[in-house]
């Protein structure tokens, strides 16, 4: 990065309060859930499948929600675009991202119009996730919510795949792609989910051909799905010749760094306990995206965005619980 | 238990949603709050409060809910009278009580009366709990809201000590305890935070010298307050005399039974870490008293109630995220 700039990362997706409940196998199967997917549903399912499911707790979600809250630990400048509505829930998300002191003005909506969106995250045994998310206020969010100051301030403005899901939100990626790379920031998206690739595959492919994306993210089953490959070398050597810098997150190995240069894994440390993998993929995204935008080597990047998914592996919820910039400190990373 | 029985425990207490933060100890100093208390707040000073504290995450919680809710961990039949709004919190505040297989009817205020209760919990690095409750429709609970049916039908009927503050809930204790001595059954309090006993020492003693408590529950601080003396020994001997069966929690020196044969203790296995002790004094009551309502010696139903409360100081919240039925057969106590 040439020009100073205000925010490390700015990220922009949907704002959700995730509802995570530990469950056993037995209830995906019995209510037709793909585990790891991230299904959309209406209000009518969210009510039924409520009611179906056991005790839960609340937190703050949403992947690039929980990225910014991550670079925000990570003791790193952020910014958030995304649409609550004024209701409880969109208080409480709105407070978790400022209490880390990252910048978040989208306005809401207003009290009594469609609610804050949330997804009922199911988690197994084995530690992995499967959420249904009702979109609610999600839907609104558009072109008019892009405050073209922080998109030009930012050194990379980052953009989750889900956002392919409400109707005008990929116009407003369109929109703040454009100023970012007018200021000369970089955009960088995630792929987000497989199924996500299965509904956008065209529109990803063609964002990463035509030079929109200068750092993509992506997990080993959405690099494989966006090529339409069962075999991650050939999709790692596609994704190569088509986009400047990719990582690919492989869990319990760490991940893969893809760049003209070559194709270089970086290992991880093994979690004392894996609780719940929510968020694991977003706190990646933080690490990478931080140590990028300080000049770090992309190697140091990558082992910072391992250790974040790390700490999120040991608990349930996707934000980090412990302070990141005291754990990267500690592995001497920074 | 003579009588066949349709809940082991009934609980009846403030049903508050816990808005749970991990903090330091400067914070609890800058905002003028005693550690380990529990402070009741107006809408106000929780708004300021709410503002400057730190990312939360949100869980049901209330000392009498959490305890029914660790009933049912334990596989126990349990109901729960408390009062919510039909609001977003007070929905999910219903949701997780069903969900266990608990009964929860009381009726809910109406969506856009006083808001379902909140409790700020500030958790410092030692796993301490400082609370922050704004009552919010547990104010509403009376007389009106206890269904003698199901008094009648519990084996033993347990209240919170911080049912004294809202101000007609004390009117719904003295209508429920005489339903359950009717129906021969037993009525337990838990004294429930050192201050709740400074503000009722009065009422708690006249209800433990009048014969009204049967089993009493209290931790260190709590029983030392009701005798107003410094020496553990001394309110011990007080309270043999006093109440046929109380339990004095002693934290990670586990617990005290009392009863007219004497004073036994009961150790705790240490826990493998320590990161949140919301709750904790809530599940003891949950083993305590479901051994209890089972006929189990009082050293077995206390060594329950150990390890239920172990269970909760691992993780941020105040319910089990694990199954307290199998950990209790693992450990062979049933």
């Amino acid at each position: 990065m040439t020009d100073r700039f205000d925010h490390h990362v700015l990220g922009i997706g949907n704002a959700i309060v995730d509802v995570l409940s530990l469950t056993e196998d037995d209830f995906l199967l019995q209510e037709g859930l793909a585990k790891g997917s991230m299904n959309l549903i209406d209000t009518a399912r969210a009510e039924e499948l409520y009611a179906a499911m056991g005790a839960a707790t609340e937190a703050s979600g949403g992947s690039a929600g929980n990225t910014i809250a991550g670079v925000g630990s990570l003791g790193g400048w952020g910014a958030f675009f995304g649409k609550v509505c004024d209701d409880t829930l969109g208080q409480f998300y709105r407070h978790d991202i400022r209490a880390l002191g990252m910048t978040f003005d989208t306005e809401p909506l207003p009290n009594g119009g469609t609610p804050t969106a949330r997804s009922m995250i199911l988690i197994t045994p084995d530690g992995e996730r499967t959420m249904n998310t009702y979109l609610g206020a999600c839907m609104e969010l558009g072109p008019d919510d892009i405050d073209e100051e922080i998109v030009a301030d930012s050194a990379i403005a980052y953009f989750e795949g889900y956002l392919w899901d409400p109707p005008m939100a990929k116009d407003a990626f369109r929109k703040a792609a454009d100023i970012a790379h007018a200021h000369d920031r970089k955009v960088s998206i995630t792929l987000s989910d497989s199924f996500c690739v299965d509904r956008w595959r065209d529109e990803f492919l063609g964002l990463i051909n035509d030079g929109t994306v200068d750092i993509l993210l992506a997990n080993e089953a959405e690099i494989k799905a966006l090529y339409q490959t069962s075999d991650l070398d050939t999709a790692l050597q596609l994704v190569q010749k088509a986009c400047p810098l990719t990582a690919v997150t492989l869990g319990e190995k760490g991940c893969h760094v893809i760049n003209p240069d070559g194709i270089t894994t970086v290992a991880t440390k093994p979690v004392d306990r894996l609780i719940d993998t929510t968020g694991a993929g977003d706190m990646f995204a933080a690490g990478f995206l931080y140590g990028h935008s300080l000049g770090l080597a992309n190697e140091t990047s990558a082992a910072i965005g391992n250790l974040a998914a790390g700490e999120v592996l040991g608990h349930i919820g996707p934000r980090p619980q412990r302070n990141l910039f005291q754990l990267v400190q500690q592995a001497g990373l920074i």
